[in-house]
Parts: structure tokens; sequence; C-alpha cells
């Protein structure tokens, strides 16, 4: 059935159907505004998804995109140490769309949404030219804020998980590649893992001194990172992690990619040197590889990435702009 | 300059330059989330406006677009009897846009934003295919919540300001039409008046059961007031307050625009009959019509328009739904 046939209410009404259940929500989706009670310190984010601009429908299913819309805002909020509470979905949709996938849609914003403890309360429904969805996501701080500000020199710098297979990803998808290594890229574009335990346990244990989620590319929030703190930084290529997808694909002294690739959505923040035991057991207790890629530098210094010979690399480019280089 | 020619990260550099230091914001624009506290019950609404669908870039200056986004979602949060505290902007720009364009935008909303006292502290700008605003706004319950349901048999219903003015300003600008009267129209779509002073005072007070914003139309909403109330209301057309280009345009018997017409944002309330004497006074002390249009009645009774002699009218529609009919 299409949207327009069902029409907007009976659909939100029986959304609001579907939605269990909270204690925490003194009014939910369904009244001019959502009321809750947000004690200690709240963060909040907005990010959106465009089709066409970040993703085009025949690459991925709905509920996918559901997951991934939930995913992009959640690493915002881990980046700060907090954890997810309670969301907003602003959704522009075709009037020709099929309530089947609007359905999908939800069910993967959801899941993904409730595996983090977090509760959609609010939302916004209206016609556009394509599927936009706009996610606001609120998350409270337990254990203190961990801003991109706070590096000191003589940290060191860690990221989570691989880098690189994302951006790999989007080209595979682009040039229609179905490989194995392709479609293991093509996964970790469309469904970036969110980490929730590593994040948690950062802000619990107090470990990182500032962090960032990779989203625009290692060098290019490593570079915002640097500028909050009033920092710079000395990265070793050599010790970037590289999936085996990566190396298969792009061979293992193939570094660009890992550095300047967008939407890995890793989280990448800085340490004491006295912390890396605790680091290193963190890493095998969430089953989350978590690399230490270099340190922190003064700011005279500047960004180094140095390559095997310890030599610095030249890069060709930093990183991703929406506007300065055409999307995709 | 265009967008594409400065790039999105020195715009959000001289953005955040231009944003107020706000001693209620412990983090805002230019980390991964920002960091508020928010004491007592928190309410949030989102909603957003997309370019070919709620409005055309030839018929607005950027500045009164900005100042609507913002408006349309201070209204949300006044019908629950909140007052606006903070703003997440998530933005989509086509490449070409101009910079001097988006510092219009910009102006407007923040200007908006800050009557209100209300501090942007977070977004997100991508590119996308047409412009398309989404905006979250939180607010703060002084007063305690004044929901959609609360009505009480008896109650009186009361609307601010007039009635169908938005809807039929949509029209005239769509037919380009030109005269004194099609100016104050088109000037009442564009730049809804936000109804800070009333909504305040009825919280402060006391005075409303019950409280939505006029969006849909008012019978619509009054429908949504019903349903969540579980009453039903008698309205007297007569009683309807059209504005005097109304009037000159459709005459003081047309009801049906005034009736259904969407996007006035004005606050629709029930409140006890012994608090007309209060809500007399209000209107004088705001500068701001309230009008008495009927009162609710028990639910079987279900939702009437009575026309000048008393007796029910007949009418086609009740309202907009986004999907069900074209928009615009």
């Amino acid at each position: 059935m299409k949207l327009r046939d069902l029409g907007e209410f009976p659909f939100l009404r029986r959304l609001r159907e579907r939605l269990p259940a909270d204690p925490r929500v003194l009014l939910g989706v369904g009244d001019d505004c959502a009321a809750v009670a947000l004690p200690g310190t709240t963060v909040l984010t907005t990010d959106a998804m465009i089709e066409g601009v970040h993703f085009r429908r025949e690459w991925t299913t709905l509920t996918m995109l559901g997951a991934k819309a939930f995913a992009i805002n959640a690493s915002d909020i881990l980046a700060m140490g907090g954890e997810p509470t309670f969301a907003l979905l602003s959704l522009g949709v075709p009037q020709d769309t099929e309530v089947e996938d609007l359905d999908a849609f939800f069910e993967g914003f959801l899941r993904a949404a409730s595996d983090c403890g977090t509760a959609l309360i609010g939302g916004n429904m209206s016609a556009a030219p394509c599927l936009m969805i706009s996610v606001t996501l609120l998350g409270q701080l337990l254990h203190g804020v961990i801003a991109r500000a706070g590096a000191k020199v003589g940290d060191d710098v860690y990221v989570t998980g691989t880098l690189g297979d994302a951006a790999l990803g989007l080209r595979m998808l682009q040039e229609g590649r179905t490989d194995p290594s392709a479609e293991y890229v093509k996964e970790r574009f469309l469904c970036p893992t969110v980490r929730f335990a590593v994040s948690r346990a950062l802000a619990a244990w107090h470990l990182a001194h500032a962090m960032i989620d990779v989203s625009d590319g290692l060098l290019q929030d490593l570079g915002h990172l640097c500028e909050a703190g009033h920092v710079g930084a000395v990265i070793d290529a050599p010790a970037l992690p590289l999936s085996p997808a990566y190396q298969t694909m792009l061979g293992k002294n193939h570094w660009d990619t890992a550095l300047t690739g967008g939407e890995d959505y890793e989280l990448l923040f800085t340490a004491a040197q006295a912390q890396r035991e605790p680091i290193g057991q963190l890493s095998q207790t969430s089953h989350c590889p978590i690399t230490r890629l270099g340190h922190i530098v003064s700011r005279p210094e500047g960004l180094t990435v140095r390559g095997s010979d310890g030599a610095p690399l030249t890069l060709a480019r930093s990183g991703f702009d929406h506007f300065r280089q055409g999307r995709k």
C-alpha cells in the first residue's frame, strides 16, 4: 500500500501502537511535544541522511537504512562518553512510498535504538521530493563529558575497529562490485558498528582525555581534535588498522583511503601512556580492536603522518567537506 | 560567494563566532554533541520545511524563512505551556547556494530564537537537492504540562489571533496576487506570530485544561484535542475570528478556509467557564485577540460546527493530511 492511500495520521497511529511503553517518557509520540525528565547533563546531536547524497535506495534495505540513521547519531553521543536515551525523527517521504518500506525503516531504526536503551519520543513526517531522514538524539553523561578538546602532549592516540572500509564500500556500491571483499566493505558502509561498550568503559574508567568519532576521515577528524585541544599529533601509517578485505583490495601499504575515507564511525581518542594496560584489556573484553596509532605533540609541530621508514608522508587531501568536493 | 567555494567548515566556524555566549550551554556548536543541563521537565519537538513542499524560494526572503522555521517549532513548545530554551538545526543545502543567502537564513532564525530566549546549540549541514530545514526545539515546563488531553465537558474553547489567513496567503502566493489584502495574508503565511506571552500566562496562571497549536486546520486540530481528551466539541462558525483582509477577500460568512486552512500556528485551548474574566484580561494585556469559539461536550456528541441559525453545518473536508491530499 502507498503512504498516500493510508494517510499520515493512520500511519502515525499504527507507529504509536508499536512503540514500547517507557517509564522515563512522561509524554511520547502523539502530542505537540514529547515530555521527559533529563537529570544531570544532557548531550544532544543531530545528523541527516538524504537520498541521492548519502545513499541510494537500490544499495540498501530500508531496515538497514533505519539502523544506520540511528548509528551515525549514536556515534556522536558515544564520542562524548554519553549513553543514548531519547530520539526524535524528522522524515521527508515521497508520496508514492510504500507503507511496507516505511515499516521496514522504522523496524531497523527502533531495533537499533532499543539495543542502546533509546526510546523514540517524537517526530515529524512530511512530503518530500526524495527520502530525507533527520535524527536528533539525546544522551546522558553518567561520568562527565569527553570533549574534542582535552588531549595532552604525550598522550597516545587510539582508534577502534578498522579504517577506510566504509569509503571503500561506498566505491564498491558505486561500481556495482560483488566479490566477497566488496561485500564485506559494502556492509561496513551500510551498517556501521555502534561502539557502545568501548565508549561506556572509556567514560566509566575515565580513560580518555579527548574523543571524536571518525565520520569525515581520520585525518580530518584528528585535525578537529588537535585544533580543539591546541595540540599536534604524529601518526604512524603502518599502525593503521586495516581489515583483511581492505588489504586484499588495496594492499597493506595503501594508506590513503584509511587516512581520509569517511563514514567509518569509529571512535578516535587520546589517553595517557599509563593507561595502555587497561585499554588493552578493554579491547579484549569488548571484543573490539583498539589500535594505538601515534601520539600527541605540541601544537607548533602540527599533524604528521609517518611512513614505514619514519619519514613524513605527503598527502593529497585530508578528508571530506560536504560542499568543497562533489559528494560521491 | 557560493557555499561550495567557501566550504562547510569555514562556514560553520564563521557561524560559531556569531553565536552569543550563553551561560546555560556547557558545550555548544563545534563538538560532536552539545551539552546542557535541563532541570525539571523538558518538552521536545521537531518540524521540517522542505523547498517545493512547504515554500518556494521566490515567495520569501531567507531571513523570513529562518524566522518561520523557528516559529513553527516554537508554536509546538508554546502549545504545551513550555518556554523554548535550546534549538538544533539540520540543514540540507544545494551546493550552489549563496553564502549570503545562508547568512540571511541564520540571521532570521537566530533573531527569532533570541526573541524567545532560545540558544542554537547544535546542528548539521549537508548537501541536498533542494533546501531542507529540520529543526529540533527544546523547552522547559515551569508550571506543569498543558497536554492535548485534559479538556473537560463544559469547558469553553478558545483560539488566539485570526484563522484561515495563512491558507489564504498561500493561495495568493500561488496565484501571484499583490493587492493589499493579499499582501496581508501572504505575510501571515510567511511570518506566523509566535504567541509567547499568551502561552506563558496560560501556563503560569493554570488557565488552560488542554491546548494544541493550529497547524493542520482548526477542525483537524480540534479533532486531535477531542480524541486525546475523549470529548466532543461544538463550535459556532459566526464566532470564528476572521481578519479584515479575510473578510474583504472571502466575505464574513465564508467559514471553510478558517475551519480547515493550515499553518496559522495559533493556540487552541479549553478553559473552565469560571476563567472567562482572566482570559479576557489576558487578551487585553497581551494585545492578542483570544476568541471564544464554542464549548466541549461529551464524546458521543462528536464534533459539531453550527451556522448562523444554530443548525449544524456539513463540511466537505476537515483539514490537512500531508500525504492524502497533494500538497500545494
